[in-house]
């Protein structure tokens, strides 16, 4: 690189500096010191390293870059008013409810592919084994914080990507010292991050000056030099650029005054030059994967009284799917034998990712995979997913396109105990922004609605049981995503329920009606969507009364949707589920004791 | 140690693999082979190195021991029927329903201070820094599998100890090479182990041979040789001791039927011993420390209309409350100047625990203090507590007196955006089982909860809140655990609500009331257990109708909880709630936008 585009690329991240600083203090709120401590490596980055097409930041072929240090949005908004892809005046709409340009990134923004702010997600590991797959040569780059590589969430990633050998991913650590409420724990002893990057399978670079441009531009040159991911431990100072700020304390999160804006404004503007014309790098020109929806899924062929696990069932229909469909990747945690996600495993290798006991990687890997246009299933011992209930919040505010599947539900796994059964899962999933939450009784639902899944856009969640079930539907039956299934028609009660109580609530339904009395059962085997339609217009036969029953706690699962959706209407709704601490027992001995089962049914529908 | 101590040490370990190998056939399910490979080294700390009375798990200063691969359950209890507490008998009551001898240990056994069984959540900084504070000498090992090392808490942990130089602290991994599914990440590749460990600041010790007893008695007595935790890395065989189970695939969670139960148990014979007998060395005695509750706290004193936030009324509650408890921590990642904490932490550095970005082991280590009997109170955003939804789980499951408080809630934070948004805390917290889930509007409530939360045995979550909100009780008022507060009495509707929407609700009353329309507003602080008494009262005097209002998604939050538990009794529950994805914006814009503001509530009331 020639003298002057060190220069260029000088000035760029002063401008970039005096962006930021001028967005914040418009918006009276925000992180300007955490933005000046990586603007020279974002200069170098977007004017002097990455390929990619400023005006179609999702072309496929793109270098993606993820700013895992969310909260200086305002740097990465500067970037892309500087590269010309927004323009430079909209930066004073930072953080105001008419703006895109919120105060952490969203995929409201076409350069923003997750949403970030919720530190130490945002290691793009999936997004890397998805180049790979597609066989694309962009890299991705993450920005990280310091005090981000705290999180354990972080390690879970580098050490998957150390293992995949993903010499496509690059991390770069903006290492400030300063945290939110005092120093980092190791300051600014970059060692320290050193020997971890490097234990965990990684080439590491450091930046004994994270602000001297010809040392970063140095270190990027050698992007791709081996097989393995690489770190660039970078040491910066927070507020750098600014006499006032740099490497000062308490001024984490704190926008400057307009009067302290001026003022920093004019300290860096004599060396300040604009990126606009900056010639950018093309990206290659490769191939696009094919990643389009197939025409039809091969067909099914059940028959009624089949006993079938619905993990099972999950695992031959991600099998079955996987044949004309090429966007989905299999991925489990070292559970794949139980969840039978390892059908699809055995079947289709080169779409399957092992990623070992990390679920909140696993989940995150997904999320990277989606961004890139596949549509990855992610399974594990449902209990396990609240591992990752922060990535799959975030997931939900970056409306990935994931699907999560958890086994193992409920009271009725028996033996193992109360930590292996899922039994605040659908509480937990029901509350993520634009999840669909889905339960299935039996095999011919469950194949279906993994039909709907691949389809339908966005964030599902999947709950598969551990005991045998009997298949009830016809192969031609349809799973609509918000639909219920009227299985029993009575006038006494409605009983609504989904997946192994189900077939309590058959069984108690036979019994009342040898009594004379004759109850309604539906199967609500959307949970989120709730099939509302047919439970009302059931509810409305039987005197607004239902029963709910769930293998979960009483707690945001089943008849709390049920109750929140039709007490507004005048159904009365009592909810039978799991109240207190479980323990291991056999299945039938816990569904009895929680009041689950069908004569816990009974006697309910009796009393009322 | 002499020769025979070692032959002794040797032949109880293949006792130990006999009991294990005769209970889990006996339960029909079970990890036996996962047992066989921790024999040896069970047997070194349990007979020949730990310092504990064996008929006092309890004791204060017992070497404690945690069994962090938790599905090695019934080598535990091998252990602790071997040296006597529990009747060898009593070990083939192995996961049956009447029995405490669970799937994996919970602390329905004295010696299980936690349940574990969730893989990566043992190592016990809390209990190893709680040791340091009480001024007792005594150890903590923890036993981990080389699958859970994949687990990011595991780090999280490491980094901590390692920066606060626990030295009390040894980890032992097992590394028998085996997960669940296939081989680990690693293998028998340790000196990955060794690596990882060390750049997390530990003294690392290997065992080539995880079964040698010459060698594990010889790395143990190292233990404290240096001020940093140990970590002991062991290459052990899964199934070792038995020549058809020793290193085989395909093994894990699977008992031997009874023919290869008896073949096992007749290569093992001829090589053991019983473990009865056996003296155990005495913990040092030193005093106990003091961990009584107070007999009464300092006293408030607010004005009337004082305005406050919720959150900044927590840290002068805590540091209050701090001055007569001495069982109360205070613990923080990072946010202590946004959470308030740092009130507690200037008054009380030494009972005040910096965590760094890292909720996942906030939360651990919360645990392994109050498993000392401390009263822990850990703070972050509340949103970010999704990072440690399964140790709360698992919290709950191992009824842990932890106090968790969860800043900048709802839409109300404003412009930093939906990442930063707590808007899922209360369905995640009130489906864990066994916990208490607390809401208050102002600094008076705050104040009272706080100290409610001190007293009551057990998980709590209190929500505060970022907005300043005015002093609406007396400082004389009591905020009863399960109870709600009536602030206006009205015969048109009931509207509940809590934290900042109350005073939208409170508005809302004001307007409706100058058009002679009344209403009645009730305060409900305690979202679990709820106010229902109060609330059902309300509601049959205005029509059985009731509105919710949160700030929070319309599942599984405040609206659920009334719905789920009034709905059977005939009330109509109206919800008003967070509905679709939020975004940055003043809090004002975005309140009025998602409908949970005072003219939402008014047009509300009128449409009903």
């Amino acid at each position: 690189m020639i003298e002057t585009d060190i220069e260029l690329l000088k000035g760029i991240a002063n401008q970039l500096r005096i962006l930021s600083i001028a967005a914040t203090t418009a918006a009276g709120s925000g992180h300007p010191t955490s933005c000046l401590s990586a603007a020279d490596i974002m200069a170098a980055l977007f004017f002097g390293h990455m390929k990619y097409d400023a005006k179609n930041p999702h072309f496929y072929n793109n270098d993606r870059f993820i700013l895992s240090k969310g909260h200086a949005a305002p740097l990465l908004y500067a970037a892309w008013a500087e590269n010309g892809f927004i323009p430079i005046e909209h930066l004073k709409t930072l953080r105001q409810f008419t703006s895109d340009l919120e105060g952490h990134p969203t995929p409201r923004l076409a350069f923003a592919d997750v949403a970030t702010g919720s530190l130490g997600q945002g290691l793009g590991v999936g997004v890397a084994l998805a180049a790979r797959q597609d066989k694309l040569d962009y890299n991705t780059y993450v920005l990280m914080g310091d005090g981000e590589i705290a999180e354990g969430a972080v390690w879970e990633a580098t050490s998957l990507a150390g293992y995949y050998k993903l010499s496509n991913l690059i991390a770069i650590v903006d290492a400030n010292r300063l945290g939110q409420s005092q120093a980092t724990a190791f300051g600014h002893d970059i060692g320290v991050y050193v020997k971890r990057f490097e234990a965990f399978g990684w080439r590491v670079e450091t930046l004994d000056d994270g602000h001297d441009m010809e040392e970063i531009m140095e270190v990027l040159s050698g992007v791709g030099l081996d097989e393995r991911p690489l770190a660039i431990i970078a040491k910066t100072y927070k507020g750098a650029g600014v006499s006032f700020l740099q490497d000062k304390d308490g001024w984490h999160g704190k926008p400057l005054n307009q009067e302290e804006a001026v003022k920093a404004i004019a300290e860096l503007s004599p060396s300040a030059t604009t990126g606009l014309g900056v010639a950018i790098p093309a990206p290659t020109a490769l191939p696009a994967p094919n990643l389009t929806a197939p025409a039809n899924y091969p067909a099914i062929s059940y028959k009624l009284g089949d006993q079938i696990a619905t993990r099972e069932a999950y695992g031959t229909a991600l099998a079955r799917l996987g044949e004309t469909d090429e966007r989905i990747n299999a991925l489990d945690g070292d559970t794949k034998n139980s969840t039978y996600a390892d059908k699809f495993f055995k079947k289709f290798p080169d779409r399957s990712i092992e990623c070992f006991i990390a679920e909140q990687n696993l989940v995150a890997v997904s999320v990277g995979f989606a961004t890139r246009g596949h549509v990855p299933f992610a399974s594990t011992f449902a209990t396990f997913f609240t591992r990752a209930a922060d990535q799959i919040r975030v997931a939900g505010i970056s409306t990935a396109n994931i699907k999560l599947v958890g086994s193992h539900v409920g009271v009725s796994i028996g033996e193992d105990g109360p930590s292996q059964m899922a039994l605040e899962d659908l509480a937990m999933m029901r509350a993520v922004v634009g999840s669909t939450v889905l339960y299935p009784a039996e095999a011919v639902a469950t194949e279906k609605l993994l039909e709907q899944m691949a389809a339908h856009k966005g964030l599902c969640f999947l709950r598969t049981s551990r005991p045998k079930t009997p298949v009830i539907y016809g192969n031609d039956e349809q799973f609509p995503i918000g639909g219920a299934k009227v299985l029993r028609e009575g006038d006494k009660v409605t009983i609504v329920s989904a997946g192994v109580t189900l077939f309590e609530a058959l069984k108690a339904a036979d019994t009342l009606k040898a009594k004379g009395v004759n109850v309604t059962v539906i199967d609500a085997y959307s949970i989120k969507p709730l099939g509302k339609k047919e439970i009302l217009a059931a509810a409305k036969k039987t005197g607004n009364t239902v029963i709910t029953v769930e293998d979960h706690y009483a707690e945001g699962g089943l008849g709390d949707a049920v109750a929140g959706e039709l007490s507004s209407e005048g159904v009365k709704v009592h909810k039978l589920a799991v109240n207190g601490l479980p323990r291991s027992g056999h299945a039938a001995e816990l569904m009895a004791a929680f009041g689950i089962d069908a004569p816990a049914i009974v006697k309910k529908v009796k009393s009322l």
